[in-house]
Parts: C-alpha cells; structure tokens; sequence
C-alpha cells in the first residue's frame, strides 16, 4: 500500500503539486484548512481540484490561526499591490502567517497518520517567498525529524517523508510543469483580493499574489485560462 | 521584556505548569484549543484557571482534530475505564489523538511569536503517558529546533525555549507540587466522562485519567477537593 497526502490550498502551487503527486502513488489524500482567510473561493477550488485529481479523500480541517492574528491574510490588513515587495530578498511581507507551515504540516501529519500514508507533499517553494522563514528546506528535514519523534507510526519506524517537488523552481517553471500535467489551472485559485461579476469570481490582477502569477505564464510562455473564465461560484 | 506562553487544558498537569510559569515570568499568555473533544468542561476550567493565574491574554483556538480521527477522545469510541492499562509500558491508548501536541505546540509558536513570547509551557509528562510518543524529551528538542527554522522571529535569532518541567515528576510529585504552589484544585479538570449533577459537574472516577489523579493526590497524602466540590457549570 502506497498512499500519500497532499497539501492543497487551491492555488497553482498545491495544485501543482497534487498533479505532480497523483501519478506517483497508488492512493493520494488531500487535505486544506479553513483558517480564517478572508476568501472561500481558495476552499472551493481545493475541493473542486482534488475531486478532479481522484483523490480518495477531501479532508477540509478548520484551524483558527485567525484567533492568533498576525497576518494581512487573516486580519484587516491591506493586502499589499503593484509588487513593489516582489523582489525583494528575504522580506517578510505582511500576508505572512505565523507559524503557518509548521500548523499545516503537523496537522498534515496526523492525517498521515491515520490514513497509514508515508508521503507528505507540500507545495512550498523558496524562490518566490524567499521571505518565508516556512518555505525553506532545512525548516522541511527539520519537521521530518520531529513528526518521527511525534508519531506514534514515527515510534515504530515507519517513517514520513515530506516531499517539496517545487522548492527550488521558479514561477515560469512551475507554469510549464502545471501545462505538462495537464492540471486545469481555470480551477486553482491564487488571487489575494477577488472579484466578483455575476456568479464567476475575477482574480484581481494587481495583488502580488496575482503578479506572480500573471509573470510566470507570461515567461513561460504559457495561456493562463484564469483571466478570460475566472472562477464559478457553484 | 519577558514574556511566556503556556499551553494549558485545564487539566490537573497544565494547570499545575501554569503556576510554575507565572511566578517566573513577567507576562503570560496562555493557550487552550477546541479540538472537538467530547466534553467542554475542560475549556471552562481553562478560561477560568487563566484568570485565576493572572495570564494577560487566554488564547481559544478552534482545531479540527475530529476531522482527522483516530481517537476515543475525539470519535464515538468507548474511554477505557478500570485502569487496566495504566501501567503497561509503551503502551498507547485509544485516546492517542494523532499529532496532537505536535499540533498544538505548532499554533503556540504561532501565538509566542504574535506576542513576542521567549518560553512556550508544556505540561507533558514522560511517566504517566509513557507510551505518547509526543509527551517525550527527544520530540520536545527536535521540536524547539524546529520552530527556530519555522518562524520569523527564529530566523531573526531569537530563541523560544520550551519547558516542561513536568516531564519527569510523578503524579504524586504533580499533586504535591500544585499543592504547593497554591493552585486551586477544584477549578483543574482531567475525567475524560462527567457525571452531572444539578448545575455541578463532577469527575467519574473510574477512567484512566481519573485514577491516576487519585492515585498521586494518595500517594501524596494530599486532599483532592474535586471529589467533594466538582467543578460548577457557570
């Protein structure tokens, strides 16, 4: 038995990644968390992309890192645009939530658990949040080392490794990977400040979440179906 | 500026932690989590062990362990009762939750870095709960490495220390020194199924975790008001 689980926030990161993963296990679990962001339509997506993956379970946990505080993405912060920030190396932005990672991953890790699974994939990537202490990889084989010692599996030898295929990618790469798996990027979500027209959420081009984006398809080279579909409600 | 987190249950050992922690620290936070364990007296006793304790701010975190599983603590599974796992050694019982203090110690990182916190509280204990592999000395060191790498503040050089000074005290060594240290007894919950009568909870007596209260507080040869008093619903 070979079975794996997914982080899966929606966007074209996790979703990525998830294509990525779902041709190299015989069973993937996926999981998201409801923790306060402003915006249900990354939940929606992650259903709607693991559905579309074959996963055989969705596991949507609430974790309220909105009662922690701390983050543009949870709090009533202005959620920075134009990508003044983009480049700019080892900045911690303000859509930075603490100890976000660390959550996810140990949560990730029951689920782990409990499904019996040896592989945790995260779509983390260090190139374009080099500011995010969580998206490196001595923080990633230092919480492999810890969830051995945390588990009860851990105890008894079995181990979990976590997977980060995207690390060390950059933006037009992981464009190009998503094409290649065919992933259908009209339903990953990455925008920081939807909009709405209709039934059909718009992401908003300008937050740089959206710039990011919006570049790495450019350099790739690649269509991104997102901006003329947009996002269906139901 | 000194400040310190504590993780705290309201249990019989965090409870205790908590009175070790505040005479030495300028400032405490302390942290308690809706996990969607079946009873919610516990979140009671902790609000109101907080107050008690002085604490600045008492952090309630929703976190849906339910939706993960695998536990008598979290799912429709029997608590054992009678003891008669008590003493078997590596043994982990049925109200093993997944991760758990992987989990829980994650979104306090969260909440130390928020609020600028050097020291982060756990009440685990190494002797009753032999076999959790997360109540042990070598998960606690790999985890404070961890969040070193898992945060801003870690990155920037400062440390969170995690302390648990109960790891290896027996529970007649807990009783004696809540005793000690004045903790009021009668507000600190640990029966995993309540008896309710009028407007007053009052602990079973008969599972696991209620015997191995009466058995320290005897082997101390200190009164355990619970069984007199129990703990009032408002």
């Amino acid at each position: 038995m070979d079975s794996a689980v997914v982080l899966l926030s929606g966007g074209l990161d996790s979703s990525t990644c998830l294509y990525y993963a779902k041709d190299k296990h015989e069973t993937i679990y996926t999981v998201a968390f409801e923790y306060g962001q402003r915006h249900k339509i990354e939940l929606m997506a992650s259903e709607k992309i693991s559905k579309l993956a074959g996963a055989k379970k969705h596991f949507q946990i609430p974790v309220g890192l909105d009662k922690i505080g701390g983050s543009a993405l949870t709090d009533n912060l202005e959620v920075p645009k134009g990508g003044k920030d983009l480049d700019k190396e080892d900045f911690i932005p303000v859509t930075y939530v603490p100890a976000r990672n660390l959550v996810f991953l140990s949560l990730a890790a029951g689920v782990a658990e409990v499904t019996q699974s040896s592989y945790l994939y995260i779509g983390a990537n260090a190139l374009d949040y080099s500011g995010y202490p969580d998206c490196r990889e001595d923080f990633l084989q230092a919480f492999e080392k810890t969830v051995q010692l945390a588990t009860k599996h851990g105890r008894e030898g079995k181990k979990l490794v976590i997977k980060a295929p995207l690390l060390h990618k950059s933006k037009s790469e992981i464009a190009k990977l998503a094409s290649d798996l065919n992933l259908p990027l009209e339903y990953t979500w990455s925008c920081y400040d939807p909009v709405k027209r209709g039934n059909t959420f718009f992401p908003c081009g300008e937050c740089d979440s959206c710039l990011l984006r919006k570049r790495g398809f450019e350099e790739a080279g690649i269509k991104d179906p997102i901006w003329e579909k947009g996002f269906f409600a139901k």
